[in-house]
């Protein structure tokens, strides 16, 4: 009997427009789905139809369908962080050295390297893999309860046939059904949510090094990539757009679904049916962000010399706290914030470099030798624990 | 001197509302603090007051801070889990056997058991438990990185201090510093919003069985609780009340944490104080929500008459379910579902006991002998696999 | 010239799926689009083909689009909303009297009508629809400003042409491009998604007054409608779950619309191509609420005889208000809200009749005639102001 | 009787510490407060006591006292637009014809004014205007229903005495009580949320143009303002940090607002304290974001040297959609593009002036003469409609 219904539980045999039609009236998709494949059972063996869909309810159906689906699309994902932190990880060790402006508050602050930025998001990759295998623990079980969630039409052998299922499935066997505790799923929304994030943020950092007045990095090139309608110079950063556009859109799907997962009793009103486009979203627009991201990190294009026009934009402030660490051990580092403070308001009144400023001030003079003041201008001599950073992190 | 300083490192010793004015002007609560630090440390000891906040940035101390305090308030939520659990749990057990209307889409479906209602409860808690511990390998990090991120400031000795802080504030050294890379805090944000939904399930569910016209359930009462400023009869759920004011507002703050998480370069602009207020607020949501359904469940009054008299309320429609399972191995499912639904209008259009109109149909009374009829509409005969399940929650 | 390319501008001219295609690699649909009519142009008048898209964008095109769009959607929205304003003005005045028990925290507190009910709702239809009257003065506007806004590419013409499109197409002409100012679409997105919650809040009523224990309504019925794969006496409220999953998810949309209108410049970078798939998302699910609940409301069973019975669950304790504003003029409405708090616990202890236990109180008896005591069980003698709010939202 | 209670109704009589502590167990505030002010009336006049709160329910009070604080916040919103629109006016009119680049996907495009720039924010702000006017004749309403929204306990005076109330506090008079109808108030949150984003895209733009490599803008300098804890030369965008901090928390917010607005029947359980500290939140950041932008624009530094710096930086690739525009009615729009496109890239690879590749082509000097050719590069004549715009706006 059973191998009657295998036979007919073949996606290809089904017309799925009419399904699609069939489900707007009865509310979701298994019920139609149930009715068309008794039909084609009954087709081949009347009796075997009596068994059709026995003890489940549309919801075990349609949620261990979802975790199958989730099974693949959290795997692809992964492979997508991996080739995402491949690249990474080699732009890292390809540009350990290679020096620029650090910034914060869309401020220089102090020199950095590209690969200790980069490094910052190999990390952050790392724990997102993190996650999802630990994830995986929970959300990959199947959905098997039947209509209120004890099995009841399987009689005492409920949990029997819900094991053989979930080993058919190779997916683990619950304690309890959930059809209305749906923190697994909100789980992956979540996951996949942080891990969007990082690429977003990736992206946001690179789109705004290949501004037009920053142009340390660019998008690889290919052909019609990027082009505008009007502009004939333009080339856009296509892959960040896309990472950011998916950055702007996935934390209000994540809300969605936490949302969502108030649901009442033993199978909710109306919430169940708001996660169907809600997570594949989350999932579809994660996806699309690593991707994306993989593609421009791997073909990434650094202009290193503009990394040192650009540090040279401040005429020597971007070494302002590496002055002020060196005078803060004779003068202390209050005193030495001050002074450098002041000294720095000197450079931009007068428009000079600070370099030159310093070196004509006394109480800088008297406390640093010539040798050491030209060294606080040397960005490779303040890069503190930059290497030691990417070791971890590599 | 760094004793000096440790001396001076104490809350009782500032004034906190100084500081809170200040730092409406400064950006940030670090700079009015160090500032204050630093004036003390020179009242004692002027040569100190110079290595006060040396090579840290404002965002090490707000963010190492932070994590210090979520760490107690992420093992407070862990013990509100786990007195909420240990509730459950009692009820579970206390009720395995307690019958009732088991509900889908707000409709009676078949009868479950309270027993069974709260097991799924347990085992999201479980998870919950779960998902904060693995968090914890993650989240309780110092925070050190200086301006830029490479403790440039600390020249070759950056690692090893920040190893000894991390030591002493028994936190984890980080591979990298995080100052844009806020997945710890998003997950954080996260996790807590999951369980504030699993908790915020289980108030919807008993406010809904508190209803008037349910009365299954009751919260526990207590002297100036759940009264109203003009029905004199009123006993309000506050409890649930609580827990569902928490179940609206946390989306949009998790929503709000990862938006705010796509921070630019070394250290972003805005985004990071859009943390200040939302990620506490998830918190306090959070626990306010699991220590109101605690309390709930510890003391939560179950009326087992009420509930046997609610699933009397279709006239054993209720058992629709289980004569259908009977009948299906002789007429098959599809065929018994269909004669069920027919036998089922007429029970409600002549307003008939559905044991009535079934006794009466000869196609049932072909297929099931009296004995059979009878235990259709005996609940305890129709639990399936509750009992396992429950066992497997526990 | 221009008559050769408006030929060419009929949608059933152009291969869809190629354009879709297309749009993947450039980055938005307008640049396929473009290229596709320059073509077919071209085909029949080169010279023409030369003026396809002069001084126009990208964004110009799909911005007015969507415009063109909002602009049947949103009337199709009014007239949703005009329908379902009607089925609720029906039922208003076909249930002004019908009476049944108001519910505030879900608990029991004074008889309201069922009129009274729905026309709060209808004073909600009428401001959403103000709204909507109100946010097409602004909505309703081309978007025409080329490449950064200034339609530089016309030369000294563009005011010019730009009002002839305008005209052209029944749009208002705005002072300004808007390519980054996206407040007009925001409030599109909020204004649906407040008429949105207006039929989830009407669905959240209408639900729990479906409940099995409540029954007081039920949704229209017909065949294949609200069934259960696995149940078959269900008949599943699904108007209502319709209503409520886009009341779950249009909320995050909302805030996915707002995130993303901070749009960097003359044109942003990833947050334009968020509001693609958002916007129209509102207005599918907004939309199906609405027709969902005008159905629902249009056909709503009201059962007046469960009203009643369910007003009687309390034994009278429906009426401790009632009771308590008739002691107020003689002992205070404190001391009144006092004493009947007291004679609900003792109707509530010894399950006797709320009137019954006033009747043999001396406090009460001593204050109120026998006639009088009688009336304040009488829901009709206790509607207040009733009929005059009804009236004012009709 | 009335006066006896008038005189008590007086905040500095109570303790507000007390009313706080009770609130927690109450459930609201105006429990404890009714329960306060009518101790105190009694100690004056017991029979005055009697008719404390007669008839209103805590709801009324607390939406009532709601609306009248958002009266005055709206109207303190409205003079922040207004500040901030009279600066960003005088900003249009003083740099109408302060040329700069126009920027797309955060590259440059073509050029543009910064007067144009700001115009669109004025038409922005003038659109938040009138959707605030707009709102006020819906969101001014007093809440006046009592327990269920039918003012039962005022007998057949509840309208009249409603009708008072209304003017006593020069609020509009609802059509019906409106406790779970919260449209007003959601759309008082969507209003504002719209102009916080206004504010927002104003943030990141002038951020975007005060980052050290851009350095076109800054934010007025102010002592103890943008500085770090440790590097000494920073001067950070505080006003815009504080504007896109509020832009990343509102749309969560927002969110919540319209969540929590499906309230149950005649008023809901938990949704309602959802909004306490939601809605107000949302009107703080506003404020806020709005204020400081207004201080950022009355005060901003511009720097038109380092505008036409950075047109620079491409060598004139920032004319090419000029030069396009000036071929085109020779070639053809499309062939104009192409061959535009090819010559940038050529000016790209050889890092020439784009004007020097165009003089040295003759399939541009074919068509176009030496004196048009020069002026193409000259920003001033390719503005297009601008200053049309800018007057429109003003």
């Amino acid at each position: 009997v059973a191998s009657c219904i295998v036979e007919q539980c073949r996606a290809d045999l089904f017309d799925l427009q009419s399904i699609e039609d069939a489900a707007a009236i009865a509310g979701n998709l298994a019920i139609p789905i149930v009715a068309a494949l008794t039909q084609k059972v009954a087709a081949a063996n009347p009796e075997a139809a009596g068994f059709v869909h026995w003890g489940a309810t549309s919801q075990d159906i349609l949620d261990t369908g979802l975790v199958l689906q989730l099974r693949k699309a959290v795997a692809a994902t992964g492979v997508l962080i991996q080739r995402l932190g491949d690249a990474v990880s080699f732009q890292t060790r390809a540009h350990q050295r290679t020096i620029l402006a650090g910034r914060t508050w869309l401020q220089h602050g102090s020199p950095v390297t590209l690969g200790a930025k980069l490094a910052a998001t190999l990390t952050a990759l790392d724990r997102d893999r993190a996650r999802i295998r630990e994830m995986g623990n929970r959300l990959f079980a199947i959905q098997f309860g039947g209509a209120v969630g004890n099995l009841a039409a399987l009689g005492t052998r409920g949990v029997e046939i819900a094991a053989g299922f979930a080993q058919e499935l190779e997916l683990s066997m619950p304690a309890t059904p959930w059809h209305t505790q749906r923190d697994r799923l909100c789980e992956c929304a979540t996951v996949l949510g942080i891990a969007n994030a990082t690429a977003g943020k990736l992206a946001r950092d690179v789109s705004l090094m290949a501004q037009t007045e920053v142009g340390e990095l660019n998008e690889p090139a290919a052909a019609g990539r990027g082009g505008s309608s009007t502009l004939p110079q333009k080339r856009n950063p296509v892959g960040c757009a896309i990472a950011l556009a998916s950055a702007v859109q996935v934390p209000g799907l994540v809300a969605t679904m936490l949302s969502a997962s108030i649901q009442e009793h033993e199978r909710g009103l109306g919430n169940w049916p708001a996660e169907w486009e809600t997570l594949p979203k989350i999932v579809v627009l994660t996806g699309s962000s690593l991707a994306a991201m993989g593609d421009v990190i791997a073909g990434l294009e650094v202009d290193s010399a503009r990394m040192s026009a650009n540090m040279a934009i401040t005429r020597g402030q971007i070494f302002a706290e590496s002055v002020q660490t060196a005078l803060a051990p004779v003068l202390g580092r209050g005193t030495a914030h001050k002074l450098v403070a002041e000294l720095v308001k000197v450079a931009q009144k007068q428009r000079r470099d600070l370099s030159a400023v310093i070196a004509s001030d006394t109480r800088v003079t008297r406390s640093l030798s010539e040798r050491a003041m030209r060294d606080l201008f040397d960005p490779h001599e303040y890069l503190g624990s930059t290497d030691a950073f990417i070791r971890a992190a590599l």
